[in-house]
């Protein structure tokens, strides 16, 4: 929103106007969602691509139905992981093989954790910080209980990161937007730090990749990892990235040492040996049904282009706090998420002691975000598919909860297991 | 074929009346299989069920499309690995919640031998044999990278792993069903063996799942993998399983901890704990679309049943092999798989010094089985979709190769890397 907007009395129909002015109104078009539903959950699972269930059914009945096994060289299965890799190196500022689409986030980060431990054999300590997604940390623990507990993983505030790193540091882990608040790390200033030190910087891009601009040579990262199913649209479950930065692509190894990841796997030698360049970073046969309706995700983020899609998703989130600020202005919304939107990812989140239970009610109304652990109300808004007149809906429904106590039901009380 | 047909002069009518006869017969029209290809190669990739499509159309239109996040409960995503294994279980005798399709073969041999090494503390050596997968062997000297070479990979001819068992052995790690020449280990009596010497025993049943018949708990097998693409056609990358019996439910652990392995991921606690049963062999979040084709392969197996599906198998294998005797005689293929049916997997390979140039010509003919290094023509026989005339014209075929000498070309010289 520019700032002429930012002053205006806010009516449904001028948001309604800036839907259609929106450059990447049409964008909306190019996903299936589900009439009548508010989805504000595309940081947990994207919306489906339309694209996505032909190239399904062009992968599954032409390329395995009719090329059997000649689809690994025909359709060129066997470097699809790398082609796919490079599209979206080019939405996060890597170069083309830097990036593999392979395995899983918390696959790729066990692979870079068990590199970077092995390029810094004196040092013991893995930096991340209380805001990192759990899977990064389990993934060290594992590795650490793994290695026989001769490094220790610390976990600080995100504020004191920096401060934090010292000459024990092998590698500093974290992840760029922060899954609860949403808040943005200084990828630059902070890979400078853990490399002034000696340190490795890995980042965790889940919440980035396609949500805002990223930018991985400039920031001079080491390596980093990402999700294909929240903000890359790829579907449940959809493959993960990798990336590893070129001047490691030789003296780095990692122990996930696959049939794929070898110099020349249909040899079937005895002996391992590594593949040139970031290949080694591979490891099984990919599932080439679940990296196709990824591609068609990742072919609308670069059609939109990030910078569009950036600035829209910051108006998303500033128009959200506004409205929450406006309308529920003393009913327990205390923001979770930064309020200057260069700060914030492309979400915004809320604490409510009954956060639990008015996310239930949402839902119930059509409104879907999720709940994170403690308090947290959290509302991803895809800028390629999210209106504003649906941040204004959302809220509007919102404060009729709250007007209703709607949320004060028994069964909005109990926790489930998976949202 | 039963013995009375065994003693026939065999005609192309004759094996035509056994296809119409055979009570699989109807099975093949489960597939999607390209008019005019004879394929041998299900044990590479096996065919296209013709209701995966549908199926894949499915889970991204309906499920994903419309349910979006809430997929994961409302369509039961979240327990699809475990809900697919049991169905797995079926097949290879195991016991529910003993197995979940998950992850890749390499990935879950990769936590076995983990858990493997964990258990015995003391014991220093994995084996193996040279008729292991490659794949198999890498992940074991990754590992052993990993910790420091502090254990060593074994390797002995088939022939003499019992023999090699000793009490530095950690585990025995064998494939089944030999990729290349088809030999079948026995089951029971090697996982007897390493267990009377304190060993573990591990399994892999790439080549064996839907292929013949296998009964873990009867073996007392301590630990499986096994493929989803090969004999359960499950599509290409599918989905892996991995079986842990249930003994070393709560006794093990492995490595690769990721989110979904935790008992309670939604609490997005900071340390990782274990979830019961198998399901702390989970890591990440599953791809739904690559494990619903796989389900549509498994529920045909199911259907088919094992002893059928053996059946006949044997009898595709014997016919091939005698047609070979009798029509090729003398002209240089020397069977590298076991002659006697019950020891030989749902496959049969020769021996050619112009194996390569051989095998291109018969893919170029429409015939396709694959090459393996150094010498071996293979030619997978899934029972569910080859049929007898299928053999006898694959024969017919390979004879007016050799007649003519077709694949004496310059352009068959040449290896391609992928087949």
């Amino acid at each position: 929103m520019d700032q002429a907007i930012a002053q205006l009395p806010l009516t449904r129909d001028l948001l309604a106007r800036l839907d259609v002015e929106d450059p990447l109104g049409h964008f909306r078009e190019r996903f299936h969602l589900p009439e009548g539903l508010i989805y504000l959950d595309g940081n947990s699972l994207g919306a489906l691509p339309k694209t996505a269930p032909a190239r399904l059914a062009e992968v599954a009945e032409r390329e395995w139905g009719e090329h059997l096994i000649g689809g690994w060289r025909k359709d060129g299965w066997m470097t699809y992981p790398e082609r796919l890799g490079n599209k979206i190196a080019r939405l996060i500022g890597a170069q083309a093989g830097e990036i593999i689409a392979v395995d899983t986030t918390s696959l790729n980060l066990f692979k870079i954790l068990a590199a970077s431990l092995a390029l810094k054999p004196t040092r013991r300590t893995i930096l991340s910080d209380t805001g990192n997604f759990p899977t990064d940390l389990y993934m060290a623990q594992g590795l650490i209980e793994l290695l026989g507990r001769r490094h220790r993983l610390k976990l600080v505030e995100p504020k004191e990161i920096e401060a934090a790193i010292d000459d024990d540091t092998v590698l500093v882990m974290l992840t760029h937007v922060d899954y609860r608040s949403g808040r943005i790390h200084d990828m630059e200033r902070i890979t400078r730090a853990a490399q002034a030190k000696g340190a490795i910087m890995l980042w965790d891009l889940c919440h980035s990749a396609g949500a805002v601009p990223v930018n991985l040579t400039r920031a001079g990262a080491d390596f980093a990892v990402g999700c294909g199913y929240k903000y890359l649209n790829g579907g449940p479950g959809a493959p993960a990235f990798i990336y590893v930065a070129q001047r490691h692509h030789d003296r780095t190894s990692q122990p996930l040492t696959g049939w794929l990841g070898h110099a020349d796997p249909f040899a079937f030698a005895a002996e391992y040996r590594p593949a040139p360049g970031i290949l080694h970073y591979k490891c099984s046969t990919p599932s080439i049904l679940a990296l196709a309706p990824l591609e068609c995700g990742v072919d609308i983020m670069l059609e939109a282009g990030m910078p569009a899609l950036r600035q829209k998703s910051m108006a998303l989130g500033d128009l959200f706090i506004r409205l929450v600020a406006e309308r529920l202005n003393g009913r327990g919304f205390r923001p979770a998420c930064p309020l200057a939107a260069e700060e914030r990812g492309s979400q915004v989140s809320f604490h409510h002691d009954d956060g639990y239970a008015i996310m239930q009610a949402l839902i119930e109304r059509r409104v879907v975000g999720d709940f994170r652990a403690p308090d947290i109300m959290r509302f991803g808004l895809t800028p390629a598919y999210v209106r504003y007149v649906d941040v204004w809906d959302a809220v509007q429904i919102l404060a009729q909860i709250m007007d209703s106590r709607a949320y004060d039901k028994p069964e909005f009380k109990q926790r489930a297991s998976v949202t």
